[in-house]
């Protein structure tokens, strides 16, 4: 008897699957992106076998990536145009539609934890600024000083982008999406924003619907790339009712969602989806993009 | 050949559409509600009338809404934990899927007129806390100091969910979408939040796709409800793309989108479209909601 009930439950289990981006870019320095988008989907790849939830594997890989100076998000986060780090972030949890999202926060040190425990904690789904570093320090969230964030290169980006009096947009934004093997789907996203940005701007990242989006019934969702041109397209919820009303597949929503993208707002942008199936895809606007995935025991980097 | 052509350009005008809301509600106090309605959306039909834009009707309307103590945005708004108004809005443009958006905003007499200025002269789509006050300064908005936004009642509100330990949804969000001849649709939504409500705390309204969406394509749509039920399903971009996608009219997609929001969330909400056709429709899970529409000639005042 229990060995019958034990034997339906691993054929109720499923392949999980794991997706993970560090923006949309330029192809630059790829040996070392390469490098470190294999070493955390390596990381997420194992825990989802060993029976992770989706939602811990996109949370623990995009604490990864925010740990990684490389990219555009937690410790590697661009300074705006006063110097400082300004921190956004969403996660969601594709079971019962579940999320947490923060906006223009300094100083926390793994902002999509913040989002998450904003999720889990709070009846509110987006607090921004001051009043969500606050909550932060009221569920002991780590915090770091500003040395934590500033580096040299951030600093001479910053005197590169004033000097042209514009904003540079550094595409080093990250995500997360993964399917586990119970069929839960789940997404996280994680920016600093564009070098030089204005005070308060903030772009699609911390957006549930923009940047960020998972519905068991349909697929999990992380976008990169001109924050205002996904902000217009709502492009995560885009591909969502892209599978949801027309029945399309991973491949066939990066695909229909990077177009209207480019139709209707000529985007720069791209996204990565894993779908209800457990398919991943990706599709961009942008020259190139940064992403790994690991799929029925195979780890794949791709960074064009 | 003049007149041939001046015909031509008659032939192509269309009929012009209005709808606003005044949140969802319980019908409280419907006398006073019924007769702010009608002035404001006779001004707009006017206005639309003599050939005025979607986009400049929408915006005047949700100014004449915010001006309105009657309702929870602009003046008469809510006040959170600190005593304090933030306030929120968004607005849309069909034609070019243009946007602004502002949150945690103080003391800007029209939200609405800063999310338009923001669409209109920053290359941002969204702005918040001091950043978009900044901004606000910059660009000459009209402030009002505290006297302005307190009044006894926010006042007797505010001590009520104190003393109760909870926030309180004054449900008076404001809204308007409309179509002009020219067939240009455009939608607004502002907000003062929740009463008692956290720091921080950000709900639709001012949420591209979220609260508010517009696409010449589709449709225009202004949500009003539980911000976080709302935010969850991005429900005014899921209304446009159940237009767009399963080619439903204003009815059927009103009423497929409070599906969404009451299957997937068990949400509290409503919304108001006016689809690419001129039509109008409006739907609700909240026990009520006001609102108010000009078409063909006639305008109606619906509070239930």
């Amino acid at each position: 008897m229990h060995e019958k009930r034990f034997h339906g439950i691993l054929a109720r289990m499923k392949a999980s699957s794991l997706m993970i981006h560090g923006g949309a870019g330029t192809g630059r320095e790829s040996d070392r992106y390469h490098a470190s988008l294999r070493g955390i989907v390596e990381v997420g790849a194992r825990l989802l076998d060993e029976g992770a939830s989706a939602l811990d594997v996109v949370t623990r890989c995009v604490i990864l990536l925010e740990d990684d100076p490389l990219y555009n998000a937690g410790c590697g986060s661009v300074l705006n145009v006063d110097g400082d780090v300004r921190l956004d972030a969403s996660i969601m949890d594709g079971r019962h539609l579940e999320a947490g999202a923060i906006a223009g926060v300094r100083g926390v040190r793994n902002p999509v934890l913040l989002a998450r425990t904003v999720m889990e904690r709070s009846e509110h789904v987006f607090l921004i600024g001051a009043g969500a570093e606050e909550f932060a320090r009221a569920n002991d969230l780590i915090f770091a000083d500003d040395t934590y964030f500033l580096s040299q290169e951030r600093i001479g980006e910053l005197e590169k982008a004033k000097a042209q009096q514009g904003v540079a947009n550094k595409l080093g934004t990250v995500g997360a999406v993964a399917r586990d093997k119970f069929g839960n789907l789940a997404a996280a996203t994680s920016t600093g924003g564009l070098t030089n940005q204005a005070r308060g701007r903030v772009g699609d990242s911390p957006i549930i619907g923009a940047g960020t989006y998972a519905d068991n019934l349909t697929c999990a969702v992380s976008c990169t790339g001109i924050g205002e041109h996904l902000l217009r397209t709502t492009l995560a919820r885009a591909a969502s009712l892209l599978v949801e009303l027309q029945g399309l597949g991973a491949a066939a929503a990066a695909q229909a969602a990077k177009q209207i993208l480019v139709d209707r707002v000529q985007g720069l942008g791209g996204l990565i989806i894993i779908d209800k199936h457990g398919e991943c895809a990706h599709a961009h606007s942008t020259p190139g993009m940064r992403t790994a995935w690991a799929k029925d025991g195979q780890i794949r980097v791709d960074i064009t």
